[in-house]
């Protein structure tokens, strides 16, 4: 977890917890759901993620007091609102599936219920991980999907948004299915399997490329990776059979070659055919160049004899998606449940959990949101993860997160994990939910 | 500047490094230059920004001992590249435009040159820093260019790319010319203004908007923001003007009314008249909801009476585009010039400079890509930055590099700075550099 993230926050939070304040309004209780307003083209399914950070953050939050100093030197704010942040603390509760969860559209991710300025005030942050971690957490699953069997390899970090794109993007890779990372810092700081090949520089910089072939194998005799297309692809890998024919003399092997440009279909083909005519079968081939779930199912199923996929700029960027809808709304206070009529902006009213049916398979049938205390069938996705401002369940660990992700990911529809989805999941809305929202629409729809 | 990023890294930047140690290659001087392949579609140019955060990285590498004891841990590395780690340190130089500078495709925008270890150790994370940065500099000028004059807030936090994207990223904006942003530790760190309005949700906690609305300008009397499109827009802008009414008979003035849904045109030109047969003329109009560079020039175009701008996701993320081609290429070493000839991949030789030339009224004309000791006419945009693994140059204020880069972009043609570029700028590259492309394309094809 970075240090602590409160002051990651937009100005209306302090502005309208000022005006709370002087209206008597800040400490009355109130729920706020963050959700997802819709999928983006061609995807089925979100996976749920930052959660954990989420939980991190808001049992965290406080202001230092150079922090207050700032504020204090805007001048916009009074002495009694100044006085109440040195003590701001979240006191509340939070609702949330467990992260790796698959989720839909206007399915609460987080339920956040606390005194009114306490739960307003932590949107901003919320919505900041919640959205960039699910965004890439469910494209890797897509691209893990496309690849269908085959490895994923995560290898954005030059393209990733600056460091913690790079850093929480890799988590959610891995937590979606990646078999690996070239981001050493993230092999550091989450202990998952690293891994990478050489870049073209390395093979310019010697004689000639089977030079640099041979200096590489000299330093990584076991199961090392060249790539072969700096200068041709084909006496790229001849040069490689050179060298891994060299390997096997001292009981070594080569483990595998990379393309990186070109046509990879009728390159990997063609590679194959070298390796395999040279006996060395046994030799890998990994690709990568801008590749997406698109490209790499189109390579999956033109049968290209390709083992490991590396996935860079679109994975850890979700391009072109890039953002995610998730927002953060007011669904009950001290007045009731409370809905938004906004153009185009409509909310789904009052507390409330989400239960997952499934067929008789074991498999997904549909999701039914339904008020909180509503008795549905089920299972229910939300649990208590934060209680009077502590946490309450344990964070697991990235490989737990990751075998109950991959476990749940195995349970959705097949229609869900295709590369480009043209039927939704059916998330129903319980009767009761529907009257609500047909009861509060008539009532503010006057106001 | 963050933390020392050394471990910010991928992988094969160690692996190669283990390779060139056991090779003797490691001590080489060698050349790398950083640049981006293209412009995303529709933009006419990029606006140099990072640098000085790449400064600040490559002169504080360093591994601290834990980094060490967990490259040590990964079993692939002997130990005398191990004990290289522990002193490893950049000691080379850099070159690069002022941060700020308007730059064009396979432009140097950084130029580093130290032993061959050093200067490709740098490779991932430069790349990770300049391209994120680089991007949201040159995706908020084209914003800021679209509005003409008006105003332009960045809102984007909540769907930044965590934490260093809302940081980073709303540095960015303001450096390329918006005059706020709603980002309060961006306010804290970076000096800059910072601003907002409310959510529905507050608008939602009274008893109707009137007492919303009168409840905020209370705490915030003067120029308070109010947004008026949580039940509709129209009575919104009445129940405003009643607020601005009354907040004239107490001496103070109502500063701006905001519309965050709808069909902004025409609501905007609706509320404007509400406004002002209420004698609130000088009330100001500002506008959100998923707004980009070409909504907004619809909206400008169309002659909307909007004062402020207000954009959020796509400034920050810059979606679609999400990222762009920046890469790290090895351009000359002791052999000499380099070119790497990877089909769709190829490379500028040499160490170079870029030459901008101005016409008469002071506009740019050209830019001439040259090699380093070539004489030709114009402003040679890059300067040193780094010697013998040091900082030659103060990192300038925010307010400096924004003063720059702002007055930069006054000076591009017109027909670069439409929201659809439809004819590029003019980059030359000069003829002895083109010599050297055509001499080493031979020699290097044959390897």
């Amino acid at each position: 977890m970075k240090d602590n993230r409160t002051m990651l926050t937009d100005f209306y939070q302090l502005t309208m917890n000022a005006s709370y304040l002087d209206s008597g309004k800040g400490d009355d209780m109130a729920t706020f759901d963050l959700f997802i307003r819709n999928l983006p083209k061609d995807w089925g399914y979100y996976i749920a993620n930052g959660i954990e950070d989420a939980v991190d953050y808001i049992t965290d939050i406080r202001f230092e007091q150079d922090d207050i100093d700032y504020i204090r030197s805007l001048g916009r704010f009074n002495e009694d609102f100044m006085n109440t942040l040195k003590d701001f603390r979240f006191e509340g509760e939070v609702y949330a599936p467990k992260e790796g969860t698959p989720i839909f559209p206007n399915e609460p991710v987080l339920r956040v219920t606390a005194k009114r300025s306490q739960a307003q005030f932590v949107e901003s942050a919320l919505l900041n991980m919640i959205n960039f971690q699910t965004m890439i957490a469910s494209k890797a699953s897509r691209v893990v999907q496309a690849a269908g069997g085959n490895e994923v390899y995560e290898f954005g970090m030059r393209r990733a948004q600056e460091e913690d794109g790079a850093m929480k993007g890799t988590r959610a890779c891995m937590m979606a299915g990646c078999v690996a990372s070239s981001n050493v810092k993230a092999g550091k700081e989450y202990g998952i399997r690293i891994g990478g090949t050489m870049a073209h520089s390395f093979v310019m910089t010697f004689v000639d490329e089977l030079e640099a072939f041979r200096a590489y194998a000299h330093t990584f005799p076991n199961y090392p990776i060249l790539l072969i297309d700096t200068y041709d692809t084909l006496r790229g890998a001849r040069n490689a059979v050179v060298v891994g024919k060299e390997l096997e003399e001292k009981g070594k092997k080569l483990g595998a070659v990379r393309l990186d440009s070109g046509d990879l279909d009728d390159l990997s083909k063609k590679v194959r055919q070298v390796l395999d005519e040279a006996g060395l079968d046994y030799v890998n081939i990994v690709v990568s160049n801008d590749l997406n779930e698109y490209k790499v199912e189109e390579l999956v199923k033109g049968g290209a004899p390709i083992a490991t996929y590396g996935i860079g700029t679109e994975m850890i960027t979700a391009k072109p998606v890039a953002a995610i809808p998730g927002v953060y709304k007011l669904v009950e206070d001290e007045s009731g449940a409370r809905i938004k009529l906004s153009e185009g902006k409509r909310t789904l009213p009052g507390k409330k959990q989400v239960h997952r049916q499934l067929d008789s398979e074991g498999k997904y049938l549909n999701d039914i949101i339904a008020l909180d205390d509503e008795a549905v069938e089920g299972t229910p996705l939300l649990e208590l993860a934060v209680k009077d401002g502590a946490r309450v369940r344990a964070r697991p660990s990235l490989n737990e997160t990751r075998s109950y992700c991959t476990g749940e990911v195995g349970k959705l529809p097949d229609y869900l994990k295709q590369v480009r989805v043209d039927r939704q999941y059916d998330v129903k809305v319980s009767s009761r939910l529907n009257e609500m929202v047909e009861r509060l629409t008539k009532e503010y729809g006057v106001r």
